[in-house]
């Protein structure tokens, strides 16, 4: 094990420029923290760059035997001091351990080798939405995500830990509306979109195992473009004054619904 | 209408004040942003204290007739630079709209007053996760939401935002659990809880019209008093890794299968 005492030495400060996203696309490398994603991290088997621990802060047992672990199958571990570990940390309340990982992406030919179901979304914006859909893809039982057109990062902080761990289980997939449309049509895998207002009841529909949830955007929904492509346009019927739902609970909404009627 | 130009005005400097709690608390007032928001305080009839335009930001013409409107209500307008709005602004891209309204309180006693579905969250963290449940909420057809124990505020400028008008439309109130529990024995008013396992599947309930769905905070789940007082609890089951769901993506699946139940 390493020990770096200075907030300037450049790992810290590599390990702090991640935050950003063109550090993050330049290196491919993401920043996790708390000992939760962190052990999950090391269950899943994720590659890890390094990891840095500060013992002045990591007071739980289950935190110390994560490190035990970690030191004994080699992965680099680097010790810091409090003021060094709060200088890279995003918590309120730091816990003492967080980890450079390896970004992983798949491309759309681990939907026909993989199957079941996955969740498409048009330009998403909010990490945090991102990485709520993430967890609750993974809860609802889902394979992958596909992000079509321009998106916030899967990997941004905000969205690692809102996933709860769902970035590490779901596969993650970056693409065109373009090259979605052209794979659409060679495989014709099932694809259900869901719209304001004008859809099927989403509890009406029979929904396939092997499908894709495809979603629009926060602000401006569906594009035409991606409409066209779906087999079944689903909604959800709202009362009430607003117009819409956040997307993530639409998302989940529609996603436990999928669930229920594959569980029977 | 006024006209302000100077970013240290008192008037501007208590408007972005009222970022924080403890001048929202002291005032009773709080603060909205955006052309859609102000629309649906306006045609909800909320109390607003003060609206603040720049017509160098507002190119809207929804907008535009909005402002219109509010003058002629003799609602009080403050004109002001580009300068002056953005210091108040907590958004990018401001619109070049937003207004001090007055927070809306109610009590335990509006619940039997107007029944239906109604909300109860235990020490609610996260003021994102309550915007976008007073959302879920008002489009589940909810009546409003009652915040248990310490909680965060409902007139955060994110809750506000994230509500997208569910804070105008939706009662709030908030107690101890003391307080809820003594109501809940002397009203008997049917009260469903939500926890982790070990409930009854939350499709296989029949949900009452008149009830409270109650639920924990983030971290802890709901506490043992608040399990104790329930009718019923029930439980999303979930496949994948992750072992829970956001609370606001929890809250929305069951609120949409209580909606899909009193659909019929």
């Amino acid at each position: 094990m390493k020990t770096i005492t200075s907030p300037s030495n450049p790992t810290i400060k590599f390990i702090r420029s991640l935050k950003q996203k063109k550090e993050r696309e330049s290196s491919g490398l993401y920043y996790v923290e708390g000992i939760r994603l962190i052990g999950e991290a090391v269950r899943t088997q994720q590659k890890i760059a390094h990891v840095i621990v500060c013992y002045e802060l990591l007071d739980s047992s289950f935190g110390k035997e994560l490190i035990s672990q970690i030191v004994e199958e080699g992965i680099d571990t680097i010790s810091v001091p409090e003021s060094v570990f709060e200088s890279i940390s995003l918590k309120e309340g730091p816990q003492g351990i967080a980890a450079v990982l390896e970004e992983t992406w798949a491309d759309l030919g681990a939907i026909m080798n993989i199957k079941g179901l996955w969740v498409a979304l048009e330009s998403v914006q909010d990490p945090g939405n991102l990485g709520s859909i993430l967890r609750s893809a993974d809860a609802a039982g889902g394979k992958g995500i596909v992000l079509l057109d321009e998106s916030t990062d899967p990997y941004h902080p905000t969205s690692v830990r809102a996933s709860m761990g769902g970035i590490f289980s779901q596969k993650i997939i970056k693409t065109s509306l373009e090259g979605f449309s052209q794979w659409k049509k060679a495989n014709n895998y099932p694809l259900v979109g869901t719209r304001c207002g004008e859809g099927l009841n989403y509890r009406r529909y029979n929904y396939p195992k092997d499908m894709i949830l495809l979603m629009g955007s926060e602000q401006k929904g569906l594009s035409s473009q991606h409409l066209e492509i779906c087999d079944e346009l689903v909604t959800i019927p709202m009362k009430g004054t607003v117009d819409s739902l956040n997307l993530s609970n639409a998302a989940s909404i529609v996603l436990f619904e999928i669930l229920a009627q594959h569980s029977g």
